[in-house]
């Protein structure tokens, strides 16, 4: 199924008319690449509410070739200065109220625009797009899918390949862990891969180090893949060897921490109270203080995006957003467990886009 | 030797009282990185003109301890929203006039900053940190000739290795190179590492794919590794088994191009005229509208930073700028050569930072 770029500006004049914008120029480069395809690295997108017409797309002169094949909907003009020359292009057409992405245009770039146009009639409409982007049609679900499917196969090959045992560096691991997912396809990694063993397993956000794996450890993976642009997360934490009773213990507290976020991922949900369901069961064991991050975040073109899941999280899930649910328990100088997937919310139920196992494994 | 961050803010305090600035709200979080050392992902520093007094960094909860051990000769101040707090400070303190990075702050930024000063206080000051950065200490210089030598073991390695041989995919060769660099101490890969065979080496930025490297064959390699933050950059084309004469031609032309480059590296020449030493030897043969980009940038915490080296580039070179030096000539369709160093201005000529021969090899 190809994406449906027309589709999704259609949804986007929708919001403009509610904000009564007779079009928006799009500068952000993800945004851009949302409501068209076009990868470059230079652009900029001029989208009227009343239709296609005059909705075009600029770019410089090493994009010629690129933007004609990626972009064969549009019409493209070629200029330096993308963002002014829609910019002069609306005000020519006679848009009396041009709508900007005012979170993403820098102070600088705006006092370039001044001179161009009457200020009242450029309106601050940030947000727009990523909002739109929070809830993924099913192009975007197959390509996560894909990512997510990626990280899977490769976990499992670093498992039965024996890559996670004592004597091996959190860096080999790391190195494994990435080469595999090459192996089955991404186009790069997500972020920068997190192995975290023994102590360092405590520390959310580890970067991996010479520190060499031992019987008795926690080893924590939290990686991805991006395929097509879109990406995976997901966290896995395993004990080497023999797990003592404390391991057994925060484990199965984490992962019962985890089914509830899980749970409570039901349309119209208020993102808050999904966080809280999950951090009650941490809470009610006592342990509140040490679940020191939110529980998730959306995840689509940004490793980071829509909506956040956190407790000082405001709004609500909707059908269609794909989203991290990921409860950790740090014992700073001892150890940690987060356990993370992605999913999808549906009206029958949230899809689970990470299919690895998450009962307590012993390697 | 340690980075003197201490020095690198006397060094900004002289520009602001060039600029009429009593202090300077910084929230670049590379700019704070270079000012202090600090590396959390949230943070703003206020700088004082008249000295260390009252200049003060902010971050949030999460990098309590790390900013005291990153920052021990600055007080720290932790706030949920860094620059705003830094902002109201400064207010509080009776700064009269109040520098900020206009070129990074949002519209919507500013907007929540104009209800906490008076407009007439705020003074538009970009760029001041970057263009510090772009002269570097020795400290940096350090760092960018250990990221530097990293990619030429990585690369000795591989060609030792026998890594660039027909039927290898570009993928494949890609993978070995950035393990190399991992294995040769990289932090990271400075971006996306360039392998381009064939035809696609016509394509100045191409990305991996499955194709197969085959006798005959240019063969372009641009890649660099990440080291405490500061980053290399270099470009070598091979010819896989043996070279036919155009190839021989081709490379020889970019190869005096990139020697006429690096020999422009004068303390004080226009840029413009140094992009024009490469180019002019390219054109002289014919060929000016196949060397389609700029002939280099400077290098440091950012991959691409000032100053920029191209055709419409402004200013002129200053001792301790690192920059590269990448002519390229691309038929399309058939190959292209590019062949691009790290390098330091000197007084008493430009230090070679990424040693890898630069004669044609065939291997």
């Amino acid at each position: 199924m190809p994406a449906d770029f027309g589709r999704r500006r259609e949804a986007l004049r929708r919001v403009l008319a509610d904000q009564g914008c007779e079009a928006i120029l799009v500068t952000d480069l993800l945004n851009i690449r949302y409501l068209t395809g076009f990868t470059g690295s230079q652009a900029a997108l001029l989208v009227r509410a009343a239709g296609e017409d005059g909705t075009v797309v600029c770019t410089d002169g090493r994009y010629v070739t690129q933007v004609a094949e990626q972009v064969p909907d549009l019409p493209a003009e070629i200029a330096r200065a993308s963002a002014v020359h829609l910019l002069e292009k609306a005000v020519a057409d006679g848009v009396g109220s041009l709508g900007f992405e005012s979170h993403v245009v820098t102070v600088d770039q705006f006092r370039t625009w001044e001179p161009l146009v009457s200020p009242s009639r450029l309106v601050s409409t940030p947000h727009l797009v990523e909002a739109l982007r929070a809830i993924k049609d099913e192009f975007e679900i197959g390509r996560l899918r894909a990512a997510c499917a990626c990280a899977d196969a490769a976990l499992a090959d670093l498992l039965d390949q024996g890559g996670l045992r004592p004597g091996r560096t959190e860096k080999q691991v790391r190195r494994d862990l990435e080469n595999l997912m090459f192996d089955h396809g991404a186009d790069a990694v997500s972020f920068e891969t997190i192995v975290a063993t023994g102590a360092n397993s405590a520390v959310p956000h580890h970067r991996p180090t010479d520190a060499v794996l031992a019987h008795g450890d926690f080893v924590k993976l939290d990686f991805g893949a991006r395929i097509g642009g879109y990406h995976s997360d997901m966290t896995r934490t395993y004990v080497l060897g023999a797990a003592a009773q404390w391991q057994r213990d925060v484990y199965e507290l984490v992962a019962r921490s985890q089914a509830a976020g899980r749970a409570a991922l039901v349309p119209g949900t208020e993102v808050a109270a999904v966080d809280g369901a999950a951090r009650r069961v941490i809470a009610d064991a006592g342990y509140g203080d040490l679940f020191v991050h939110g529980l998730g975040h959306g995840v689509g073109l940004e490793i980071h995006e829509a909506p956040g899941i956190g407790q000082r999280g405001t709004g609500t899930l909707s059908v269609g957003a794909a989203v991290t649910v990921e409860p950790g328990v740090y014992f700073s100088g001892r150890g940690g467990v987060r356990i993370e997937d992605t999913l999808v919310v549906r009206e029958q139920g949230p899809e689970l886009l990470t299919l690895t196992d998450k009962e307590l494994t012993v390697v």
